[in-house]
């Protein structure tokens, strides 16, 4: 047993429903490099009142899940261009009580459509209107893509994300003919709509690259279909621990290996 | 390393200068125990701050030092006799938000003297007026002495302290003739009047009981010249690890016994 120490700096976590994901993947990696941290996920039904806390205890971070991910944004002190592009924060950095706020799953996306080489000029048909699709998407503009029609029911969220980005929106798409397939929905998660295909076949065998937001599975049916194709693949699997290695490059300083992110990463899941 | 989880119930401590004592006193036990709980100390500059994060993240407990002892106690919701009787907190117990202060340094001093069987009708010669002081001496009258002599140079809070809990002030005594000393002074403790002994050597002689607050060290000259000639002893050491079990047993529900005690005492000051 390591007993913990006066003197560790600590990282918390707020969400409705906690997972255990990033207690372990942080706590992995402070342990493997040696790291005077910790780091604990917690709920709460007082915003305002953590924030205090983080303040009045001085905690060196805070990630950011749902619901709290636009909340939290008059409670900070600064906002990075991530969260502000945007408008949803999920990574809070205190400097001396200074609190800044970020957005990885932004910066996470925009860093794999760039890792993987992906041609800004391809086709995109994305899935979803929701909080995470609000990320993916500021990501395909920021990294520059012009041509991306978004396929949401929702006819409020829909229009409004395609028209922030200057993107096209669609209720339904059944048509092939994308180079590019995203699904930022449940369908494929796990005790959501597992068995679901989020695109037809049809849709899949046309395009060049597959990505699926969804993390858990992280061999969802689109991955799956994806990978048996040979496609270009970018995971949710990928998005989140490369996310969650953003943040804690921003509350240690350390950057990390690819290795060591796949290792805690794998770990973080291994429960 | 054992990997933190979410559901970790966590006990904090708030005080100016933390030490390591409690959070490797608790953060033992809870190893030795196998239950899911952290400890970590932290200071704060916004006392009102700290509690109403332990309120938003739902901390289970925290351990009070100087110098929020006081100040701390129009912040909860409900303070046990034992907080009443010296209007000073070093617990509080949070249970699903409500708040509840008691004072485990006046129980510990309770419990030593029920526990030494020493006779409430011996006359006690105490030094100091401080904060513990206020403690020691409530513990006194809450047990049943009825004569006490408080030594202490302050004229202020000397005499308060004497008048409050109906005993006797002098600023100086040499004489001997008292059959319990008590020290809670910094006299004899490490990096103050270390090698102070706080009375007289015929002071001690005479005396049937030998009582020192300091517990860093463990052994001061007083406790040396108390062991040396034989007399009941209360230490310091003592002291600190029982009210450190009684904050244990209230933030946990579990009772421990004297050999965890001991050993967790000596695990948290071999640093």
């Amino acid at each position: 047993m390591p007993i913990l120490n006066k003197d560790m700096q600590v990282c918390i976590s707020l969400a409705a429903r906690p997972s255990n994901i990033g207690t372990r993947f942080h706590n992995f990696l402070y342990d493997e490099l040696g790291l005077n941290f910790m780091y604990k996920a917690f709920t709460t039904d007082d915003l305002e009142g953590a924030v205090r806390g983080i303040r009045a205890l001085g905690f060196r971070g805070c990630s950011v899940s749902m619901p709290f991910k636009e909340a939290i944004i008059p409670l900070v002190d600064n906002l990075e261009p991530s969260a502000v592009a945007i408008e949803s924060v999920n990574t809070v950095v205190n400097e001396d009580g200074f609190l800044t706020a970020s957005n990885t799953d932004y910066e996470a996306v925009a860093m794999l459509l760039d890792e993987r080489r992906v041609d800004p000029t391809q086709r995109v048909l994305l899935r979803g209107s929701g909080g995470m699709a609000k990320a993916v998407v500021a990501a395909f503009r920021g990294v520059g893509f012009e041509d991306l029609t978004i396929v949401a029911r929702n006819a409020e969220a829909g229009p409004a994300l395609a028209e922030r980005y200057g993107y096209r929106w669609v209720a339904e798409e059944e048509a092939p003919g994308y180079d590019m397939v995203v699904n930022v929905t449940p369908l494929g998660m796990r005790g959501a709509d597992e068995q679901a295909l989020s695109f037809t076949p049809a849709q899949i065998e046309a395009a060049s690259t597959v990505f699926d937001v969804v993390a858990f599975p992280s061999e969802t049916p689109l991955v799956a279909a994806g990978r048996a194709a040979d496609k270009t693949l970018i995971t949710g699997a990928e998005v989140i621990a490369l996310q969650a290695a953003r943040q804690f490059e921003r509350y240690t300083g350390v950057a990390l290996t690819a290795d060591q992110i796949a290792r805690a990463s794998e770990f973080s899941r291994a429960e």
